[in-house]
């Protein structure tokens, strides 16, 4: 019995089951250990699968990590495209997208969840540093041709998810009635500042 | 039976089991309810007292919300003194005085199980947001001669709660890494934005 997903991904029938048993062994591999320590080769074995079909499925760990958490993007395949274009409004460019990210369902609760769950267990919140460490300062560190680059990304993601925490945690009023395109005027410029090649004080922090 | 806390506050026995009492009544309700809707006297009569002495004890809501929440500070009260002095120094100073009740304990503590409570329970989200709405953002805008003051007031707390969690929830090595003067230099000119008087898109979101 195939279902519609099936269909319209020609998988073959136990092709979903044995995805889901895997990305199952992720979420509960992801939730109990650092995101280093979590390796395809003990999820696979956890699912009782080679590690080559999650290779197969997934394609690395990050792709791994981002269906597990059924995240509606990866971020490294995104920032070219944020990076190119005029330099002057690369921080507008990173509030819009991140909103974007935020305005669907279910990508909304997802996220909200990563948050919830690196909140309130200590695992959770390592399994998210590494992710963000890895996936997403990393590959942002290596496009900026910038001095402290991991400095400048962990800035922007502490304004970023501070918005989110305001805006879809709290749901401050002038926060939720403002626009996507007046956020984007309104943060843009501090994501832009942190992304600027003379920022004061990024010099004395080690990188 | 005395002990040391009653010795040093001057506080007759009974005094402490009271004020105890009204305290476990205004975490109660302030886990249960809205900011606003846990009223003085309904948390007077849940500890069985008469509200003029939960005024006593605690002057105001506001102040039975930070002595139940063990907050090391009233924010009201420090905002005069961060708002006066050299204007262009203003997001610094704010940026300063916000990471010293980080540096603390059991401060940190409390805050972050603010953060914590927020993220789970709709109920505790409520609460924290009428908490700052009303004693934090609308002080601070009293005081700020600026248009659209509450805007600011959700965008410098946007900053500040992202740089909380990336620091001390999410502990990024870079932010563990740089020094308190060291993120003042960072992210004090970005708080410093969203208070000068020509803040871009301020104006088309609803004040």
């Amino acid at each position: 019995m195939k279902d519609a997903t099936q269909l319209r991904s020609g998988r073959r029938p136990g092709e979903t089951t044995t995805r889901a048993q895997i990305l199952e062994a992720a979420r509960a591999a992801f939730g109990r250990e650092s995101y280093e320590g979590a390796t395809i080769r003990s999820i696979a074995s956890a699912a009782g699968v080679d590690p080559a079909l999650v290779i197969h499925f997934f394609k690395s760990k990050a792709g791994l990590f981002e269906a597990a958490m059924e995240l509606p993007f990866v971020p490294a395949e995104v920032f070219p495209a944020l990076i190119r274009g005029e330099a002057e409004e690369m921080g507008e460019r990173f509030v819009r997208f991140y909103l974007q990210t935020w305005d669907v369902q279910p990508a909304r609760e997802r996220m909200l969840g990563l948050i919830r769950s690196a909140v309130s267990e200590e695992a959770a919140a390592t399994t998210l540093r590494g992710y963000l460490v890895e996936e997403v300062f990393a590959p942002l560190a290596s496009l900026l041709r910038l001095p402290s680059p991991e400095l400048r990304a962990a800035l922007v993601a502490s304004q970023l998810i501070g918005l989110a925490f305001a805006r879809y945690v709290l749901r401050v009023d002038q926060l939720v009635a403002a626009s996507s395109e007046d956020l984007v005027a309104l943060v843009g410029p501090a994501i832009q500042r942190y992304l600027s090649p003379d920022l004061p004080g990024a010099a004395g922090v080690k990188p």
